[in-house]
């Protein structure tokens, strides 16, 4: 005999799963974004964090969270947790990127417009 | 004059912040998903924590992650980060439940697993 308590817990727990791998999927993706963010700023000297930028990004997902009825507290703690893995990757590029070429880091640094070289 | 560096940041931008609303929404969903979880299992008497569903949860995401170039290590970290705010919304969920009618609250004390048992 099936227990409906377990058959309706099962499917519930699909389609958890099916969102873990959209949320997966698409935080792949966004890294990958952060990732030529990164290297251009890199590229051009620019610095790696905007303060501006990041008071609107915040701002911006309190508000969708509010209208997706989700806690804009957590949105916000999210947006740090996602924000603080993109600058620990920026700043394990960046020291590659000066052990491998310090030259080249020091001609972006001093204003050279060089296209970015993407891996 | 239009600045192709500034241009470019601002096409990728657009890109993460699409993403960051899509990631908002997915994350709504799942909470609203885990609320329904955690609803069964409070009127049924389950224990809020399986360990062994959350260490499959782990390998699944993990694998995943390798095949989307995520660094799994972060996948898993992320889980545990979304975990952490479900368990609180359980909690939070039940001590509602405790003022309410403390009898059921006690029934689910003494079969509980309170603590997630991941690090």
């Amino acid at each position: 005999m099936v227990d409906p308590v377990a058959e309706e817990l099962l499917r519930l727990r699909m389609s958890i799963d099916n969102m873990d791998a959209a949320l997966v999927h698409l935080l792949a993706e966004r890294f990958k974004i952060t990732q030529q963010v990164g290297e251009l700023k890199a590229a051009h000297g620019l610095p790696p964090a905007y303060p501006l930028r990041e008071a609107q990004q915040i701002e911006r997902l309190r508000a969708l969270a509010e209208e997706a009825r989700l806690d804009p507290e957590f949105a916000e703690k999210f947006l740090n947790f996602v924000v603080a893995e993109v600058v620990r990757h920026h700043e394990a590029a960046r020291s590659q990127n000066t052990s491998r070429d310090s030259k080249a880091y020091l001609s972006h640094q001093n204003g050279a417009n060089e296209k970015p070289s993407r891996p």
